[in-house]
């Protein structure tokens, strides 16, 4: 199934499933007992999907305006130097744990919303990403069951001004602008992606490919980074682990790529979808 | 004023005013309206506190458990590396700009609440901080308007797993193990504390003096960080902003001094109080 969270054309926040004729709006039929989509993940909603999945749907796709996934997750999670050529062309060395830094929910963007471009500085980057959304909450989780925490996938942007990245060697600042981390369209569920899955991930600039790669290519395992993650914190419904970026970001390149208002920047994760962002000016 | 998140001795989740007589409950006057400390302060519920200002007290300070001051904050923004003397002593390069870190609710304790050593490594470490609660929204505030969105200032211990913290350049995992954030014992109110009062800033382990410093020996004042973290996001009611440690952290000892079971770690803000909490093993 397809998950997504989206305003419907009365203006009303709601969460779906995505269907190939269209929306089903479970706001509409589950948000008495599920009032949005993390809930409806925290509290074992799925089931109460299924029973609605032969429904006519309420919207088409054009009708609704996307939101991140996971609108109001607990945390965001993210993952640098999870690929070998991205840390290769970064020049930095090699470490025996992920580094972690987080996002904040007001750094998100929907598919198909703007990606924007901040006063400050022109340095926005793209990084194509593959999101892990949490469905069982779990402390210390062992690798051999982290698939089972795993509520969904999505595509994720980490949009990053480099500008302030490099400000200090913190990354949480050029992280955490308003508006720059596009999350979406929908989450796949994990019944559709058996664990171990090899799924394909690749960032579109205006239609040409900048970035190219597979889970098979990455330094931390998507169960490595649960364990990791939460040996620190206990992971809850709805967090989400941004896993990473592979080679090709436009800072490394020569000269340097910014994407500029106008461009279309495209995150495309196999078996999930296609999440597409415009970026406009602040 | 002073407010404080709390339970009650009936097990209830509630917030107050801490007075010398006593803690008057705000959740039982004002809870309809403002069900917890965050939205008192979003909705400019301090004018109705003063109304109460004379009632009796419903509990002593020692029935109830504290709760960080703010328990389900937007963000925690960090700021490492704040005061010239811990920056030399962590041997690391000055900047230009403040270097930012988030934490989340979930690594927050309250007063008297314990701080848990993890399993995991023993390098558990304070940081006296003091720490900013924002009251009025905003986006890119300029330092001369800063002081007005701060809603209040309580103390910090950003307390910190010095091994995970290093285990790459980003700080951000050895700053969020569970229950390792010491945040209270209450917020003191802006009201009390003129823009630009110095304030004093103490930590102690087990009575001996380990951390003094004062505001004015900031690198990054207040407002400049208040300016700085809200050109990235909008700053949201009940943000903290945790605005950096002195010298004298354990790991810069000779030998290191890691914190163990059964001590005592206090941290001291001038015109606000003294939170203490004492360590646990997981």
């Amino acid at each position: 199934m397809r998950l997504a969270t989206f305003i419907n054309p009365s203006g009303r926040e709601c969460y779906g499933v995505v269907t190939p004729a269209g929306i089903i709006d479970l706001k509409r039929r589950l948000g008495g007992g599920y009032p949005d989509l993390r809930s409806l993940i925290a509290k074992n909603g799925l089931d109460q999907v299924r029973r609605h999945l032969a429904d006519l749907p309420d919207h088409s796709e054009s009708e609704v305006t996307w939101l991140p996934v996971i609108p109001n997750p607990d945390k965001i999670i993210c993952i640098g130097l999870n690929y070998e050529d991205h840390r290769i062309e970064a020049g930095l060395e090699s470490t025996e744990h992920p580094a972690l830094f987080l996002r904040t929910a007001a750094s998100q963007t929907g598919h198909r919303a703007p990606i924007v471009r901040p006063r400050e500085s022109g340095t926005l980057d793209y990084e194509a990403e593959i999101a892990v959304i949490i469905g069982r909450p779990g402390r210390r989780i062992p690798q051999a069951t982290a698939w089972n925490h795993i509520a969904g996938y999505s595509c994720y942007n980490d949009g990053s001004i480099r500008e302030w990245q490099r400000h200090t060697r913190q990354y949480t600042a050029g992280k955490n602008f308003s508006q720059t981390g596009g999350f979406g369209p929908w989450m796949t569920t994990s019944d559709e992606i058996p664990p171990g899955t090899v799924l394909g991930l690749s960032c579109r600039l205006n239609g040409e490919v900048v970035q190219q790669s597979s889970t098979d290519q990455m330094i931390f395992s998507i169960p490595r980074l649960i364990e990791y993650v939460s040996t620190m914190t206990p992971l809850a419904p709805g967090d989400v682990i941004v896993t990473g970026t592979p080679a090709g970001v436009g800072a490394r390149r020569t000269p340097p790529i910014w994407m500029k208002p106008g461009d279309k920047v495209e995150v495309e994760v196999e078996r999930v979808g296609v999440l597409e962002n415009v970026i406009v000016d602040d």
